[in-house]
């Protein structure tokens, strides 16, 4: 079957697979060497750049479906992602948009589910973007990481989800810890504030962050500091994985 | 139109109106005097009680349907709802249920849309039970509270969907403060901590507890106490209403 025939077929009958009315979309950011990026798919069908997203199938879990739309989608496998949103507005899917697109296609506009209203949930995920191998799809010619704070133009309204999740992202880190994953299994604070300062996209200040970092209860501090530093080598901490759990599981506020 | 004649003209017609696979739960949690209740419908068609719940119009806001939901179906008004979680496990809408109802109405469960599988958002509150007036609607025999940990069977996985939320909002108190609209506008230490040990359904510890709560800065200690109790009249406290909302949006453990 040519893309073309799939992609008729799958405006025409997807909804015999799939459930109406309701998508899934991933938006997996990236963290490495002090860059935050998100993962784009340029897609064939809409000639722009989309959040990697997708249908559940009639008999499946949403969160499975997560994982197998962004497997498909991206290549990326084993990545935990959370839902954090459901994003509603019923002007987010435009009736009008991609005539021309429908009309090369052979496929009109009231004769497809896919031009139904959508409401899409948003599933989140922060990964190292160097240890993982992004694979377009057949629907895309392109899955890229782009910095987050310079990215192009995008399908629908997935500016609006990219942006919700990032303040999602930032805000989560008054209480749940991160870093995980992201820093090497020992690193300093220089190394930890700067995970911080990249995803805030501001400055902290140095004591205050270590007092309240320290605070937390999430870190070890080993009898080991940092060679081939100028002066005052820095010791390396690593994370205390079973606080580091409970902290992510329960928030690390203000445990009663 | 008859109450059967409606409920049937529901399940034959009722995707004309509303979007497909997707319904809308609240669980509306009530405290007062140190009780914390559940709001429930006891719904005529199910024979069971069960959360109001309800679909979403087909041009609706998501979040607007749930405001319209919660007071078509129990009279609470102007509520503040925040959607927590979708469920979306394929069994959860087990086809094979009210056979008997369904035949009484005269409906094949292949005629209709009620049968197909939905995912369900989850929509929470917590308000002072003693300040809401429940009224049940026409599909519905009684809407009550019922003390949480003493609520009766319920429908399909809505026991499920009430402990998740309840579990939530424990977890919340770790990050989020809690008491505005609950408590009088001034009130004592012990009264705080009454509210707080009725949600997490544990006793805290006294010393602990202060401490905790005022190092959270949303509280303003008033030069007055209680007047006619025993001995060492307790302070009265109110909420700092700024540093409060400031909490709820951003989180209170742990800000950089």
């Amino acid at each position: 079957m040519s893309l073309k025939e799939e992609l008729r077929e799958h405006f025409l009958t997807g909804h015999e697979k799939f459930l109406r009315n309701i998508s899934v979309d991933c938006i997996i950011f990236g963290f490495n060497n002090n860059e935050l990026k998100v993962l784009l798919l340029n897609a064939t069908y809409a000639a722009l750049w989309t959040l990697p997203g997708g249908f559940i199938l009639k008999d499946e879990h949403m969160d499975l479906a997560a994982k197998r739309i962004l497997k498909q989608r991206t290549g990326l496998d084993n990545i935990f992602m959370q839902q954090f949103h459901i994003f509603s507005a019923p002007e987010r899917s435009p009736k009008e948009m991609n005539r021309l697109f429908l009309k090369n296609l052979g496929v009109a506009v009231e004769d497809s589910w896919m031009f139904e209203r959508f409401l899409t949930v948003g599933y989140t995920a922060l990964v190292d973007f160097s240890k993982v191998q992004p694979v377009p799809d057949t629907f895309s010619f392109a899955c890229e990481w782009f910095n987050i704070y310079d990215t192009p133009k995008l399908l629908l309204d997935h500016r609006e989800i990219l942006q919700m999740a990032l303040h999602n992202l930032q805000l989560q880190l008054n209480y749940h810890p991160v870093g995980l994953n992201l820093l090497p299994k020992k690193f300093t604070m220089p190394e930890l504030q700067k995970l911080y300062e990249t995803i805030l996209d501001k400055k902290l200040d140095r004591r205050n962050f270590q007092r309240k970092i320290v605070g937390t209860g999430v870190l070890k501090r080993l009898d080991e500091t940092k060679k081939g530093v100028a002066h005052k080598a820095p010791y390396y901490y690593k994370f205390d994985l079973r606080k580091y759990e409970k902290a992510l599981k329960g928030g690390m506020g203000f445990e009663l």
